[in-house]
């Protein structure tokens, strides 16, 4: 099932209310640590899975990467990408990763910031993206942590009469599959997985694990946005950065 | 810190207990899925760690390796796994693996089952694993799942008022570190490492994962220990299987 929440306009307004602001989970938690883990651009052919309004296919070019294509399932995204962002090296494209065509073994680094989690077939997905990713090609993603996925409540965070946050409350984690969560609007559908399918999902597809990363952020980062101290106590997104096995070695 | 809560008598009376009905968690949960993961061990030299009364040092030699040496830092284990098993393949020792001088890359297969999380310094327990195995080598270890190890409250199912199971607490996932649980005995004392901090440090002492298991029970096993149903609700053991790099593909 391929969910479009960023084309229902409600939605895609607030989203876009949250992006505006600098002190966002984004900016000071997922993309620094997912930065830490970018390998060298300079000549590679990259593909952006879930690139939004274009901004990180935008970097990559201006890192010397020789092409960059940037997929959206959403067309407020994709137009907003090729208003933002005009370059020969720049392809942006609305379509689902399950129905694009890559020529095996092109590209040389896959990524994706948060937008696994809503993708129904993950093995499709991995298996697909490995096929795409020439020897010794990188993945890099973020996705919900599983840990936040895992229970069907609507509500994790227990608190106390005085409203005070008593622990982050985990259930059903091995019953792997759909969820929805009120973020912005509600019932926005996304996919629960365990750490142990995800990174099982990998190995079996080729893919060599090389860097795990449950965010942590900086005092900084917590006096910005003081919901940020959460973070400590249970982690919202998991980073993770795998290889392509070279096909000698594997 | 060395732990050796195994040489408390009234631990190790309790321990026995449970070791000796046929429906416990090791039994139904840890160990059939830890039994999925072991490699041929014919001619093998393997190296246990935290090896009990035995047994599986005794299992392995039954399947043909070589040489098994089991280490155990309890002297009530040790007494009893010499008791217990007699083979020239077999030598026994009551020591901490901080303690013990194994030749560079002279073991072919590391196991450990639920041992690692009473070892304060995992990185250099790794390390030493990893120059002790051979290219191609194998660490097989099992340990209390961070998501059970992360909270530093002692009780972390949430009940209702009439006692039925409402989730699963999660708190301090960050604060890797010391916890103390009541398990037999009082104030057991283990590590909460992070699964990023498990699986890193892997990585960096040049192991490559190859699986990772959050056992599931069987039907069979849950009928014959009903409480075995709430793994279905969080994970309380995580299984870990890598692979020493061959150098000339490190």
């Amino acid at each position: 099932m391929k969910q479009n929440i960023y084309d229902n306009n409600k939605f895609f307004e607030k989203y876009q209310e949250i992006r505006a602001r600098e002190n966002n989970y984004n900016n000071l938690l997922e993309q620094p640590n997912f930065f830490t883990q970018i390998p060298t651009l300079k000549n590679k052919v990259v593909f952006d899975i879930g690139c939004g309004m274009g901004d990180f296919a935008a970097y990559c070019i201006s890192q010397g990467a020789k092409h960059v294509t940037g997929i959206d399932i959403s067309s407020n995204m994709i137009a907003n990408a090729k208003k933002r962002h005009i370059h020969e090296g720049l392809t942006f494209m609305q379509v689902a990763f399950e129905d694009v065509t890559v020529p095996n073994g092109s590209i040389d680094f896959v990524s994706s910031s948060l937008a696994f989690h809503y993708i129904a077939d993950f093995q499709l997905l991995i298996k697909k993206i490995s096929t795409a990713l020439c020897e010794g090609g990188m993945l890099l993603f973020s996705i919900e942590h599983p840990i936040v996925t895992a229970n069907k409540g609507k509500e994790n965070w227990i608190t106390n009469h005085e409203g005070n946050l008593l622990h982050f409350a985990v259930d059903n984690y091995q019953d792997e599959g759909l969820r929805t969560q009120n973020w912005l609007v509600e019932n926005v559908m996304m996919y629960h997985r365990t750490m142990s399918t995800i990174l099982n999902t990998l190995i079996e597809s080729g893919l060599q694990i090389e860097k795990i990363i449950e965010p942590i952020p900086t005092k900084e980062a917590v006096c910005n946005l003081p919901s940020l101290h959460r973070e400590f106590r249970r982690p919202s997104f998991l980073i993770i950065r795998a290889k392509k096995h070279k096909s000698k070695l594997a």
